[in-house]
């Protein structure tokens, strides 16, 4: 019985995109159960390194080695890519927007709507009518789910998310858990699946 | 007609020691041509980060991280592994060696043979005694060897190589190179040499 696989994301980091593009197909052809984890990889990043920014940014021959190597997977693994104009988008309100959809049977097509919309359309994220936009794309009614994703609740399981990242030794995105174990990088998804079928 | 894959490596990285010992193997099986690069990472990290440690000392979230992946990773890949009791090593003497067996048909043995002594054996491979007794172990007259490589072609040879690496953006070990196009961590060897087939 494989064990349920945990993904740690956050809507501004590019290789969390990649990763979220495939994740939902990959885990179904293992038979792993998915549970999306968006925490926010900022706070983290302000506690760690004391930064406000991305560590990619922040590390420009870093920056120019992940915008290339995006464009290659994105290739590699045919999903549509166009580098945002701007990075780090602020990817709160999207989390909380995915926390809101946890149990729906359509928060996986919202993940990846967003990403998409941050890393394949140039969309601002951040932006409540961008959001709203998204939702209805989706089929779904804005109002009460831009609503819920506000609730003490909602906000709560974000930080909740963010802490229990803190706390498996988190320090960038995307991670895959599995029983407590930490597969940090998109490129570690195929071990993370192994691990969660031993 | 598979293009050449450049192994660029420090003795003192971790990844590096797990990339080093798979590589010679894998570049064979897809019939890729293999150049070993060693360069000397340290002098990047001081560059870039202003920092005169390894990142994973430096960041220990990031270690901590770090030593638990390795330990898997050697589990995954039957590779002997031993935390060391110094990281990260002074590599330099090593990788002037590895730069002077260039074009001997034992270099990938030696490679892997400092690789080991550092990660698998807790050996000091900053010493020449040590490094002395290891080339001994592979059946080479040490004397000749330890000579060959302090000249100053070969010490020009090691800086040639950090001045390449630095040139194309990297900023950590270990890097595979096919045609210019640079590929990070151990994980994308599999990448690189899909490139190198292309």
């Amino acid at each position: 019985m494989p064990k349920p696989l945990h993904f740690f994301f956050d809507f501004a980091s590019t290789y969390s995109y990649v990763a979220a593009l495939r994740i939902e197909a990959e885990c179904a052809r293992a038979a792993v159960p998915l549970v999306f984890r968006p925490f926010v990889l900022g706070a983290l990043f302000s506690e760690q390194l004391g930064i406000s920014d991305s560590p990619f940014n922040v590390h420009p021959v870093r920056g120019r080695y992940m915008w290339r190597d995006l464009e290659r997977l994105c290739a590699r693994y045919r999903l549509p890519w166009k580098r945002p104009s701007a990075f780090p988008r602020h990817s709160v309100a999207a989390a909380r927007l995915a926390c809101a959809a946890e149990g729906e049977p359509w928060q996986g097509e919202l993940v990846r709507a967003f990403f998409r919309a941050n890393f394949a359309a140039d969309r601002e994220i951040a932006e409540e009518p961008v959001l709203t936009a998204l939702l209805a794309e989706l089929g779904q009614a804005a109002a009460p789910l831009l609503a819920r994703a506000t609730a003490p609740e909602v906000r709560a399981r974000l930080r909740a998310n963010t802490d229990e990242a803190r706390a498996l030794g988190v320090f960038g995105a995307p991670n895959f858990v599995v029983e407590g174990e930490l597969f940090f990088g998109q490129d570690r998804l195929a071990d993370a699946l192994e691990w969660a079928g031993r």
